[in-house]
């Protein structure tokens, strides 16, 4: 199982306040990458929300992204938040205090500042390419800062760690409504329970079609199978076209 | 606790073939509305894991609206996780049969079709104004279509049934750095810890600030109390402009 889950912890996204960005584009990524996301929370920046979010995520995931919640302040509280959930203590990382001694330069360290060298006890830390600061891991969870262009930049480092399993997908444009298709997709999923059959109708009457039918699975010869089970199933008429 | 909580079920969102448009309506429209949302979750069309999130999205939130799986077709399975997940059966609404039947006119209705008027036990059908189709609601979970144009058509015959509770918003943009501002912070959130305190820096050098910092309760006076001990605590010449 090397599927992954993300987890978007802010307030400012559920209060309206901000857009999320990041959720997208974590979607996107994961995509290209080749990975299977399984699950994407929002939660607000709450010890226990974050616990039981990422408790639930880490039941079918064995990766977690989480964003946000990762800076200095009262309401940063994800580090805390993940040690508790992975039952591990919080430790200053010696290693992380170097690197905010070195990006405050010349200005004095404020004591706050140090909060940010605080991590899971068995931490690791992962270089990003030309970026100041490197990405928190603990046992498969990814601390990753809310701010996009980090986010951005930080989970570039973070795909390689995740395996790909490129998946194959077929799409089928049919002339038929859900109701009339509903008896042949129950046989064939029914049949090839492995093979992800999604179906989804549209309602605009200049479409061309009216469900679009997908078929995918990692394993290109499953997913021709059902194409043709498909094909062979519904009356010729009512396949529009192929994608 | 008259919390909302977010149910997108659709694995062609998770699998990156369609952005999700109804996440982020729900977030603008609750927050338009004054209700608060307390979580967003994003999950595949699979009756466990819809399950499971909603057994934990109810453990905090009075409503929870749901996005997507309830066609006739073999990947809609959001009536029966709704149905387990709050320990009822399934039945069929004999109000729902009669308004597939009057929506196929002059064609034969597939045994299919009638899938969509299985619902929970004790299920009640709120009209929508002039649309064919009433919202399925159970027990506080209101069950909404995937398709976008449906999904804002239906929840604005939901979001009466959810009690306003507007709040009160301040900003105030300052010109110092989080790690400066985490002690002034950790004080003034300690001592009056029901209203949220927000903190969100912004690395763009031309911002004409370095943090904002965001004040919300239901209660105005609690916002201007701790707004004024912001105000108070932090340097005069930091403070770039109240918002």
């Amino acid at each position: 199982m090397n599927a992954t889950a993300g987890l978007i912890i802010g307030n400012e996204v559920l209060s309206a306040k901000v857009t999320d960005l990041n959720g997208p584009h974590l979607i996107a990524r994961l995509r290209e990458h080749g990975a299977k996301l399984l699950s994407l929370q929002v939660v607000p920046d709450d010890v226990d929300a974050i616990v039981e979010a990422l408790t639930l995520a880490r039941r079918r995931a064995r990766f977690v992204i989480t964003s946000g919640g990762v800076g200095p302040t009262h309401d940063d509280v994800t580090v805390r938040a993940v040690a508790l959930a992975l039952g591990r203590r919080v430790v200053r990382l010696p290693e992380m205090v170097e690197l905010l001694r070195r990006a405050h330069e010349d200005k004095p360290l404020p004591d706050a500042a140090l909060r940010m060298a605080d991590a899971p006890e068995g931490s690791e830390l992962i270089a990003v390419g030309d970026t100041r600061f490197p990405v928190l891991a603990c046992a498969g969870v990814f601390m990753l800062p809310g701010v996009p262009q980090y986010f951005r930049a930080q989970l570039e480092a973070v795909l390689p760690r995740i395996p790909a399993q490129p998946v194959t997908l077929k799409v089928l444009y049919v002339a038929l409504g859900e109701p009339e298709l509903a008896k042949v997709l129950d046989a064939i999923a029914l049949s090839m329970p492995h093979v992800a059959i999604g179906s989804y109708p549209v309602f605009e009457r200049d479409a061309g079609y009216r469900v679009k039918l997908t078929v995918e699975h990692r394993d290109a010869h499953a997913v021709e199978a059902v194409l043709d089970a498909l094909k062979a199933s519904l009356p010729a008429s009512s396949i529009v076209r192929e994608g």
